[in-house]
């Protein structure tokens, strides 16, 4: 058991559903008879980010989770998309780099220290990072977003929000 | 390394902030003169779930997961709440069931067969089933009802959404 499994495969398999619920938008908004690029630009409260920062958002949650709990670097990927391409393709950059990762990478992580930016110099052990702070942000901006979208209509339902799930079968 | 580490805390430091978000939301509507009760009612889309069914929904997912992955059976908490001192006393009675739970009940939690009713005889493995469907799913009824909040304009901001981390200080 490492930190890995609660990460990497939950990270890429919600940001895989993200993308889903966008090509859903798309061809809901068509359906309906409006730009569906007026999506990335709705919010739930006039003081909360609108969708494209929670697209945003919820990739470098998991970004710079991965490269926390690795000790690397994680690369810059600029806050420029303005259209639903370019948000999408910023989930497919996100996605690529978070397919780097092997489990090796994440030994020992339980015991790193992570210490992001807006810390200021105090950090957190990984094994208390992963719970406390790594899956709630993510989570919060890919929840965020998903609600955006049933708030504006769009034919979502649970199990789109679930997403894939490694049932077996009964022997 | 367990999977306690990622489920339990996790949830009981959640479940905490979900109602201090509460507390807030009570003290917003008297401030702004309206009824609080009228906030269990209120839901993101008409075919989301209400406030009140998200807490359910949040304690239930908490619940159940601590309970497969202990490979106990869960107690039953009927939802009967109707109004918000109902709800978040079922909020404590969920946190108090998860502090029951000690470390060495999740022992080979990683390799044991979770088998919810609702997958008819199939399961998942206790590794696959956490990071695949009980933080999403757990993370999902929170975020919507923190987005249900703020979406009626209950002050409150990300750091109330994250809440307590086990910040160190550089030695």
């Amino acid at each position: 058991m490492s930190l890995y499994h609660v990460t990497i495969p939950t990270f890429t398999k919600m940001l895989t559903n993200l993308d889903h619920w966008l090509e859903a938008a798309v061809a809901s908004a068509d359906q309906r008879k409006f730009d569906p690029e007026v999506l990335l630009g709705m919010r739930l409260a006039p003081d909360m980010f609108p969708l494209v920062k929670q697209v945003q958002g919820a990739c470098d949650a998991a970004k710079f989770a991965a490269a926390y709990l690795a000790g690397q670097t994680a690369p810059s990927h600029p806050d420029t998309e303005q259209t639903l391409p370019e948000i999408r393709a910023r989930i497919q950059t996100c996605l690529a780099y978070l397919g780097t990762f092997s489990e090796d990478q994440f030994a020992g992580a339980e015991e790193r220290r992570v210490a992001p930016a807006w810390l200021k110099g105090r950090w957190v052990l990984g094994q208390d990072y992963v719970g406390e702070v790594a899956l709630p942000n993510f989570m919060f901006h890919l929840t965020i977003a998903y609600a955006i979208l049933r708030h504006a209509g769009v034919p979502l339902g649970k199990s789109d929000f679930i997403g894939s799930m490694s049932v077996k079968d009964s022997v």
